[in-house]
């Protein structure tokens, strides 16, 4: 499936390399015209789904300055192991390098690299070399001046703390969340969307009492798939997994499962879903606990979404290196708020969700993607390209513009051809105007699911409870 | 008004400067929770009425690499003349320099500058030595590696001309636009939104056929002020400017016209709106024909949109640099397509239409911006905070949020100060639970443009149909 996607993305202008008329550059991806559309839907799913909990929402800079990131540790401590052949200059993450020498142990730090690589005949997965050059390589892109791409959205949100806090009336819990961009500096970025240098990221900080790690209630009807650090995979309720110690609050709990929904609601397929705990040497370093949202394609898990318990941990960072206070006062009590972190990774949602919702029927491409984050909700139609026909036909499509935008105009190939277009792009519904519609001002709707279609009337097509009635319908 | 925009945008959350706890840093700019939604609003507002014209769009990284921006004439071209003193060390615009030493002559280029530092004695604006080193400064923002942080969203697009083109099936015109970041390394941003170095661009790129520089018709009844190189401001169609060789092509006309529309949509008064030609000298190094849509704030007239003629010098910069073709062929012609370019800066656009919509009754602000682009289309209140009112004011709130997700609920303070926080921050509507309501289930509706209530039934206020009717008139 993953091939497929790739290939079909670039073929119907979802997403392609970028700048590839210089050559291309590893790690950086456009969206096309099918893609933006999709992926903004996808981020306006996440952004009203957690409006829904009265989120309130930031915009900060990439361009960051230095003392952010000197306070959040990720000038210390957000790098990766690299290895530099000092014959033929080619860089590698260590990991790389280990596994081409099939090494099976991971060392920790800098220091036990080294030692590896001095104890061990590492070779050069290009020219054979000996490697002995290790280090430590930060992953944040610097700027002219003492800026940082930021490499992640979140620290614009915890240096406002205060004035967000204000702004939400000294209440916790607070939910601010944060669409934009992140950036890092990869030594290896993996194919397509997978690991992008620049990323679309859109993360929520939830700021809580840490005497009262609870949000809204959690119903505990639906399972959902969980991998603990401890044991095995397990059909289970979020409720249960909090009562029986897996998930480590009932806040955590809650935000596993609103996840959970979210990326259903965007198309995600609930059994090709789990949530996975990190091992302890595998979070970051602001984490105390971490459990990943994967997602399958073609037999692998991929990381999607990142819950993290980041504690209290950046608010404290940046009271002690600004000198601002970080605490806030409830009932008496004066404490620096405690922070959970869903961080979703759009682009690999959306390669994900294009992925599993790719099926064939009768040899043909069909995207199953769901009807509110589909770039066109309708594709219309003259049968052929006559001016009767044809008239009608835009006639219909300009008068549902006004309703909706996202709406198409076909008039290219057979009817057949047409039809295979919009499946392969995830259009829901095609409305085709025939010699039929020129007596009686009925036109066909075509279901992309079902290929089923049915006749209706032009003055219901274009009554807005028609549109909504077909948008808002699961 | 200025002033008291950016003072009020700071207390209620619509936009701050940036990283305030470390000091603050000049040119960079958060949007508050209020800010986000105002924004996201005009951004939406700016790609639905392009989409209704047929454009589609692109989403191309921030980091671009050196090749792009050498051929783009950026690399060499995109600077301003600074002037450092090698006193202090301070760092000027080269124009700041001349104004603080009276000098009313503007220097063509680096060679005309060191010639007048040479001739003329001109003092450091902070420490009174004299100034002598005069340099270009490129304004683009370097990123490790040879990447550049792009100075405009185009080049994106301009890049991958030929993969549009091909999902546009070959077709011009061909409106292509992108909505997200640019970044310049200005020397000396200025206040607030105004001068960014890191700011909010929505690009629109229309290519034509040289030979046919069309699009839509003009309709001439609505008349514009223009401010054309040659003379002095007028109002006239664009038509009949375009007639009159005022304004180059007719699609130029078209696109003068339709920012226009688009500007009075979001909310700029037509007043206090104008669209100035640049003197030859003051064009883009790409640009063969300039206009700027201009908007007033406290008798200042500010750029707001920029719209180009970039003729055929992008795609034929880079067909030269990358050796990839960007000729298409109509009717046996080849040629490389025009472009013509409305740019928008949606930072400006935001404070021209903030200062420009507020008002004062009886002492107090209301911030008249329009229904579509009010960050919350409705609030709603029980009177006071007593269990029956609360219950049933929340049941509206969670109800109609089902609907409409721009809607803020508020039982803080009395019901005057409510109404009063609602107007500053622009809600048009205010939904009111009072005892009445328990007894025979209506609420009053209050307008904040006119403080009139009038008295609904909540079965009507919970209809999509009433939301609708309220959000959709203007």
């Amino acid at each position: 499936m993953y091939d497929d996607i790739v290939e079909l993305a670039k073929r119907r202008g979802f997403f392609w390399p970028s700048f590839s008329i210089y050559g291309g550059f590893a790690g950086f991806y456009d969206y096309g015209p099918l893609g933006v559309l999709l992926k903004d839907n996808i981020i306006r799913t996440w952004k009203e789904s957690y409006m829904e909990d009265g989120a309130i929402f930031l915009d900060s800079p990439n361009i960051t300055p230095e003392p952010v990131f000197r306070a959040s540790g990720h000038l210390a401590r957000f790098s990766d192991l690299a290895a530099e052949c000092e014959k033929c200059k080619s860089k590698f993450k260590f990991e790389s390098v280990l596994a081409f020498n099939k090494q099976d142990i991971i060392p920790a730090n800098l220091e036990e690299a080294k030692e590896m690589a001095s104890d061990t005949y590492l070779k050069c997965p290009v020219c054979g070399s000996r490697i002995t050059n290790i280090y430590d390589f930060n992953l944040m892109y610097k700027v002219s001046g003492d800026y940082y791409l930021r490499p992640e959205t979140a620290q614009g949100i915890f240096v406002n703390f205060k004035l967000l806090f204000n702004y939400n009336r000294g209440k916790l819990p607070m939910i601010v969340g944060q669409a934009g961009k992140g950036f890092r500096n990869e030594i290896s970025p993996r194919q397509s969307l997978i690991r992008l240098r620049e990323f679309n990221q859109c993360e929520i900080e939830v700021f809580l009492d840490p005497e009262n790690l609870e949000f809204k209630s959690l119903y505990d009807y639906k399972k959902i798939k969980i991998k603990p650090n401890t044991g095995e995979e397990l059909d289970i309720t979020v409720k249960e997994a909090f009562e029986r110690g897996l998930i480590s609050s009932q806040a955590f709990a809650y935000f596993v499962l609103k996840t959970q929904n979210i990326l259903e609601n965007i198309g995600i397929e609930s059994s090709k879903l789990r949530f996975r705990q990190h091992d302890p040497d595998e979070r970051a370093h602001y984490a105390s606990d971490s459990w990943d949202a994967e997602g399958l394609i073609d037999n692998e898990w991929f990381e999607i979404v990142g819950i993290a318990n980041r504690t209290d941990f950046d608010l404290n960072n940046h009271q002690s290196s600004s000198g601002e206070t970080m605490t806030t006062k409830i009932e008496e009590r004066e404490f620096i708020p405690y922070v959970i972190e869903p961080s979703y990774g759009i682009d690999r949602i959306l390669l994900t969700l294009m992925a599993q919702s790719l099926e064939t029927r009768d040899g043909k491409n069909v995207l199953k993607i769901p009807y509110p984050v589909a770039p066109y909700h309708f594709a219309v139609f003259p049968l052929m390209k006559k001016e009767n026909l044809k008239e009608k036909a835009e006639y219909i499509y300009e008068n549902m513009k006004k309703q909706d935008k996202y709406i198409v105009y076909d008039e290219a190939g057979t009817i057949g051809k047409r039809y295979a277009r919009q499946d392969e792009i995830g259009t829901p519904y095609c409305i085709t105007v025939d010699y039929q519609t020129l007596e009686d001002n009925t036109v066909t709707v075509r279901s992309r699911d079902t290929a089923e279609q049915k006749r209706i009337k032009i003055e219901e097509l274009l009554d807005l409870d028609f549109i909504n009635s077909y948008i808002y319908k699961k």
